[in-house]
């Protein structure tokens, strides 16, 4: 486990979904967090009192989280030389890029010399086997969206604490880093060797006896032209027995290609629910989860209705609504869900 | 380059497909293959000497390929055994298993002591990039198939060898360790960091400003539930102008997956269309290829002609019947290709 509490890098971040790590963890472990450590022309903030590293170290902060991310996960030399003083003022350091901590001669002999530690979260399980796609007990919902960054873990988080509300058994199943640092465990599916994507899924939601349910983090999208491969071996690892389909209104293009149009919900729900039924033949779409963070109240409830009638879906954004109506759609089953033929 | 002649190795394997990175050296590079090596219950060969590993180095082989698979990638107690007595003997050893070579610490100290090599063909390049989709310059082919160990390779390399006897320039990418043991170079897509999937392929088959070719080897299948992960982020890397579906009519079910059966042709194809026009906009289906190594001569010609007009497609044996049917077909666009409203 990674020391807590926690001082949150935000760094020159300019980019709202660049800082998804840190503010994921300012959401969900607020009482693990002590601040942030932001450079004087970050524009972001997350509502936590600004430290420096010392500040921080002082203050008992145990480890500073490096949750910010670009796509293919680099390490830049300025969180090289900003990780170096957080060890230099005292505390552990983990991030969650592909690039790792450990590989820095300089983090790495720093570390040792204070006796501090590197935790590198994207570091993937040894020892695993491909998947199968054999069926297996147990429940299991995944979230799947129309794009990257669009809400997929909050939606996973928000239905797995309302089924437990219920009294349902319910485990969050993390695939990313800021899921595997919220949950403290979990399985970094777009870091693992291509050929075990699937099964490291099967691996991190194995057949389970009970009548509880996994829900399991998705990442990416079938619609996304970096990371596609990732979404279907997760959704044929997953073997899902029900999917959410989450979306953020109104982005202009697909995270990081500019000039790409997102899918539509129909169109991005029944390509999903199709290569599911790979390894999941009696799979059924549960609902929509909307981040409508961006949207005032009124509007953002209007959107949701339009489009529970459009797909005759259970459709919410699941931070100000809750996901009541797709937990009673996911425990029990409409006759008349989403069906192929549903217009676009 | 690893240095030939080489000794391949089939061990005690009883299963055809295992050894296909044997076979495929002996196949297309058999001026470079001295023997094989096989255990006394080893029902296969390839036809070629079998020797031990001190007549082989006495003969002047350079290296052993240890060149078989399975699921997985594993490296076996025996097979280190084995690579441990070609060291002795005095061969450098190239495998192309998930497990490394390099990290057996024995096969690492003999290697030293003895001033010998270990090539581990499936180590991905460094500094990968996620993929983009961006339109990108250039003719791109890409083989898919029903499922793995279908005949892709074979198919790619004869369209390669048929587009240069047409005068056109034409290259063979390789994305397997056969394929890349046999052109010395290429992508082992499937040892990538699952995120580069895509990004490795369009690293592989970057935009080439001349009217030739690249023809990519495929990998797995869209619906074999181990590896479609790899075959979608490698479909969308291609960026292909062409698909071409290859399949082995009367294997019983998946590849490693008893139970398991293989898509439909039509279907197979056209989730591979429709997945592929997500980078490719204008993509088409130019031909079919069967391996019917196991059937008749007169049955698979039947049978060719029968896919053929199902399909609207030209169809083949690549090795029995040649590609110049396909090839005709990729230079010259046919009105009438196949549909998406192709019965299944």
């Amino acid at each position: 486990m990674i020391p807590s509490p926690f001082l949150l890098y935000l760094g020159r971040s300019a980019d709202a979904l660049g800082i998804k790590t840190s503010r994921g963890l300012a959401e969900f472990r607020r009482e693990d967090c002590l601040g942030e450590f932001r450079h004087d022309d970050c524009p972001q903030t997350l509502g936590l009192p600004r430290l420096t590293m010392e500040e921080a170290a002082a203050k008992g902060a145990r480890t500073l989280v490096l949750g910010i991310a670009g796509a293919g996960g680099r390490l830049p030399d300025e969180l090289i030389a900003d990780a170096a003083l957080a060890l230099e003022a005292g505390m552990n350091v983990a991030a969650g890029l592909h690039e790792r901590l450990r590989d820095q001669p300089k983090l790495a002999s720093l570390a040792a010399e204070r006796g501090l530690e590197l935790f590198d979260v994207r570091d993937p399980p040894p020892n695993l086997n491909v998947g199968k796609g054999i069926p297996r007990a147990g429940h299991r919902l995944l979230t799947v969206g129309t794009d990257c960054s669009v809400g997929k873990m909050y939606a996973t988080l928000a239905l797995t604490w309302a089924l437990r509300e219920r009294g349902v058994t319910a485990d969050f199943r993390a695939t990313g880093q800021t899921g595997i640092l919220i949950a403290g465990g979990g399985v970094p599916v777009d870091a693992v060797i291509a050929d075990f994507i699937s099964g490291a899924i099967e691996q991190l939601a194995p057949a389970r006896p009970d009548e509880g349910w996994d829900l399991i983090e998705g990442q990416g999208s079938l619609f996304h032209p970096s990371f596609a491969g990732v979404s279907l071996g997760l959704l044929h690892g997953a073997q899902p027995e029900a999917l959410v389909l989450c979306h953020e209104p109104g982005r202009a293009h697909m995270r990081g290609i500019a000039g790409r149009s997102l899918p539509g919900l129909a169109e991005c729900l029944e390509r999903n629910l199709e290569a599911a039924r790979l390894t999941s033949p009696e799979v059924r779409a549960v609902g929509i989860c909307l981040n409508t963070s961006a949207m005032d109240r009124e509007a953002a409830l209007r959107l949701c209705a339009r489009t529970e009638d459009h797909l005759n879906l259970p459709c919410t954004d699941p931070i100000a609504f809750g996901v009541e109506a797709i937990i009673d759609r996911t425990l029990c089953p409409a006759p008349s869900a989403f069906s192929t033929t549903a217009s676009n």
